[in-house]
């Protein structure tokens, strides 16, 4: 396997020379797209995830206002990810499985086009870990790019819907599936791989927007041959990673059926060329079986966009005991730390830490908990990264079979695939976070190929029966101050929030709750300002965009996901595998199951 | 069996004696609600089936400032026809198959209580011909009654959801099923039967609240002890039907499976003690194995609620050859006729004419086309009450395998379920209405229990096709003279308008579209005041309330029903049997599936 991948890379060396003319004309083209905050061009609204939009017209004064201007059901009944992309007059969203595609008119509201694609749900569906989810769309060089469940990754026309080219990118009959949006940069669309669960080896793609052919391919965990690391330049914490960095740590071949999946989002740096993420959960979820690091799951990459070679890589949970996968987007902002001028990467993990990196040395300069509940470790030790361990929450002292109390986070971790957003005018970040702890038992598992190879039951509850605090809530909207590592203002929710938020340059923020409120609030103070009770429960992004003079706000509703996987999937207990998705059984008095873009306007 | 079934009513008619106490307060408990149009306790607003409000804090001045309040989705994709009960603060909507009942919270949205049956797909959904609809529900006495597809009554707690009683009013592997709502008069509760394309011989049955013990049940074709037809007492515009009058027009036993279902609406006279509704097709829809009349096939009917006896009938559509179903809703209203106070029943049939007669006596008044499309017949003969067939579109005459050409209205009628509404205040009706016609083509087909009993293929296409006006609209909202029998104005619409009605005293009328506009125009005059896209194409009825001093409409979206059943039911191609739904094809452009409750209020 490991030659013919070499082989692979070598051979697309020679195609990327050839095509490097088209390289810049589409990216470009997205550049400008992105820049002119009419549109909403890409999952993050700019190649720094920000999720911020300079749109003002809704602004902290008027949002009050608010009124739905139109609405659009899919026809699809489960957890409704990601949000609407916008281009000039269009206006593409993306289901979960069967992954329908509509482009819709703005002038008129009709569907321009529709795309569904064939795929298995006997093969595919049961191999979706946490919901049939997908996190949405990428446009580029007039295509619409998507990422089905069943892996295939799909080129459509952006004007017509017809398919231009489709690629498989893994196979779930070995347990692999797709969730995440594809990102495009350059003349390259990056996509990942789900399956953490099943013991599958992560990895971040590249493929050629032009025809779909590979263009590199970079394993999170493996040989330096297949994670495209250099034991020499690439650093972990300034400190080359040294050789076989992805292998040494593992005993024995773990590592090949060692996790380090790649479901999140994907950020970018233009001027540094560096594309951002990190990696999933180590398989299995039982530790006892995988002692040492298992590098480099649990990490954020810098890989040069170009070749995917590691610039640096930060592993945050080393050897991890409570599935808190690294994937969570890497915000790219610029903001004085420590009084400094720095480029920086924020990151709010599962773990509970919000980490603030320098993102061109990958240097660590915070980690503080951005949820006063966690509890699982003490604090990260600035010098050499690590999280200090408290004993009593190590998942892997007691052994298999043992029940670890109330370690908090819960497996979802104080923060999901819910992306935060940064408001440079505030300089805070906004996070929509999980309030919530859990008992975790590991048990041995066999791996075999496509069965689920999770190795722990655990069971999830409202952070307050550990805190004591007499709170019973499952989530809390915050700002953070990245500098100082602190909650400048916290929201209580009743349940996790799993939306992803919007700031805007009218001083508000947006974000949805899983009984179905979309809620704009002061980005200064996090007063509510506004709030509309959507069809179902919110765990959609919060998109804006202008159309004709009018700025709209859009998201999707449809409850599922993690949280809300014991709706969508019609559970009626505690599941194995799933999490035990027990707090979240209260829903069922808010919302029902349904998926709906709701778009908004001022009157 | 007709032995068996006097046994029982016998036996009943002690009972009722001994219940009657209950039976008035019962009674006056639900006058009082439906008196008060800050509820809507009953699917016409009130027993007359006005689908009138005096609310008009929503009025022709400030309707077009009207935005949406909140939205629910069911979670249930198939078409949601129906629409809310409102009976103080507690809103109560019913889905398609599964039939799930929720009980929502005005005050707060939560879902207060939510029932769902078990009922077993594989035997109810392929036996209900036009999508797996239900119309609503019924409140009386502390409870909901809901008609589940599978022909089970059920009564619930209003307050809990709590199941009190349960009955089965039909049998699914022979055909029948359940999809209209329920109405409560005095201690009974009214229910119907559909299978009119399964030979199912149709039935109005009254059970009684308390316990859902039968009270009297009365089939629409049949021997006289079945019909509850008195051979002297009960007329025929005005003469005795005479002895047997529901056999004696019909081959052999062919009334045994002869339909004349009873699917549709129904409305009551408090002070005649009248109970009116239509009856369905004569099964099979080939015309040839039935000659005859098929008494009382697509018949009105004005039955004595205590004892279900037929007080006089008047037979629409004798000897049926297009599927023109009488089932569609009775407006009772008290209105000047040629000059002269009457009370009246006013009926849009599938058939084209729009009817308006004596409710006291059944004597015809007015029969007039209400699209000028219809062409099958004349006119009506005033004496006989007979539509006077135009001989090249009579399907009958050209024997089975004869396709008829050009027939209007199509089966689907002038107009379907979707009930029109009457403003007190001005005096007309408002009539949602298809305007499309078809091709029939009778073939032989042999009764089979359980087994579709159709018998005829027929495609559908828009009336333009056939005027040779050059127009492509499927339907018109309009506005009818019943005294006249004119329309006073209609408003075209790219396709059928298949949801319920609403005339408010704010001068206003509201409908919803296919495409999934909610609309309201101006009464008098038609002008459009305000629309609204909803998640899904509108095939429910408008309702409205008054909550804490503010007005609301709300309205079911989710597209299906006859006209949606392309795409409720996933199907390609015109369907044999389904009436080819080849006209409604474009919808797919406009709206996806999925049902929503969305309400609006001022700002």
């Amino acid at each position: 396997m490991k030659k013919r991948i070499i082989g692979k890379i070598a051979l697309i060396g020679v195609a990327l020379t050839l095509i490097l003319p088209g390289t810049s004309i589409a990216n470009s083209e997205l550049m400008k797209l992105m820049d002119n905050p009419d549109n909403w061009a890409i999952w993050g609204g700019d190649y720094a995830g920000t999720r911020y939009s300079k749109l003002d017209q809704i602004n902290s004064k008027n949002v009050g206002d608010l009124k739905v201007a139109w609405t659009f059901s899919t026809g699809v009944l489960r957890g409704h990810e990601g949000g609407p992309l916008v281009v000039g007059d269009m206006l593409y969203i993306m289901t979960p499985f069967p992954n329908k595609v509509f482009a819709i008119s703005l002038n008129d509201q009709t569907i321009v086009w529709r795309y569904e694609p064939k795929q298995n749900p006997e093969e595919t569906i049961p191999v979706m870990c946490c919901d049939t989810v997908a996190r949405g769309l990428a446009y580029a060089d007039g295509k619409i790019f998507m990422q089905q469940a069943d892996t295939h990754l799909v080129a459509l026309n952006a004007k017509t819907g017809k398919m231009i080219w489709r690629i498989k990118n893994g196979d779930p009959k070995k347990g692999s599936t797709n969730t995440n949006a594809p990102v495009v940069i350059k003349d390259k669309v990056l996509t990942g791989i789900s399956g953490g669960e099943f013991g599958v080896q992560g990895f971040l793609a590249a493929y050629n927007i032009k025809d779909g052919s590979l263009a590199w391919k970079a394993f999170s965990v493996g040989p330096d041959a297949q994670t495209l690391i250099d034991p020499v330049k690439t650093t972990h914490l300034g400190k080359p990673v040294g050789r076989n960095s992805g292998t040494n740590t593992w005993k024995g071949d773990q590592w090949k059926i060692g996790g380090g999946t790649t479901w999140g989002w994907y950020t970018y740096d233009p001027k540094l060329n560096l594309v951002y993420y990190g990696t999933g959960n180590p398989s299995t979820w039982n530790p006892v079986v995988r002692p040492g690091d298992n590098r480099w799951s649990m990490t954020i990459f810098a890989r040069d966009l170009d070749t995917g070679k590691a610039k640096w890589v930060y592993q945050m949970t080393p050897h991890d005991e409570w599935d808190y996968d690294g994937i969570n987007e890497m915000i790219l902002a610029d903001i004085k730390v420590k009084g400094k001028n720095r480029k920086v990467l924020v990151h709010f993990d599962r773990n509970g830490f919000g980490y603030t990196l320098d993102r061109v040395t990958g240097e660590l300069l915070v980690a503080q908990k951005y949820d006063p509940a966690v509890n699982w470790a003490t604090h990260v030790d600035m010098k050499t990264g690590r999280p200090q361990v408290v004993a009593k929450y190590s998942t892997h002292q007691g052994g298999e079979d043992t029940n670890t109390k109330n370690v908090c986070p819960a497996a979802l971790g104080s923060k999901d695939q819910q992306p935060a957003a940064f408001s440079p005018k505030t300089g805070l970040f906004y996070v929509p976070t999980n309030h919530v702890c859990m008992d975790y038992e590991p048990f041995e598992v066999e791996y075999v190929a496509g069965q689920p190879y999770v190795g722990a039951t655990l069971s999830m509850f409202p952070a307050g029966r550990v805190t004591g605090d007499g709170t019973t809530h499952l989530g809390n909207f915050i700002a953070w101050d990245a500098d100082k590592g602190k909650i400048v203002w916290s929201l209580p929710e009743r349940f996790s929030v799993w939306s992803g938020a919007l700031a805007t340059a009218g001083d508000i923020v947006f974000y949805g709750t899983l009984e179905g409120y979309l809620k704009a609030v002061d980005a200064k103070t996090g007063k509510e300002l506004y709030k509309f009770k959507t069809p179902s429960g919110i765990i959609g992004n919060v998109n804006t965009w202008k159309h004709k003079g009018k700025q709209y706000i859009g998201v999707l509703s449809g409850i599922g996901g993690w949280a809300g996987i014991g709706m969508a999937a019609g559970l009626t207990a505690d599941t194995d595998g799933l999490g035990a998705v027990g707090a979240y059984k209260a829903l069922d008095q808010y919302t029902q199951l349904g998926g709906v873009l709701t778009v908004f306007v001022l009157p």
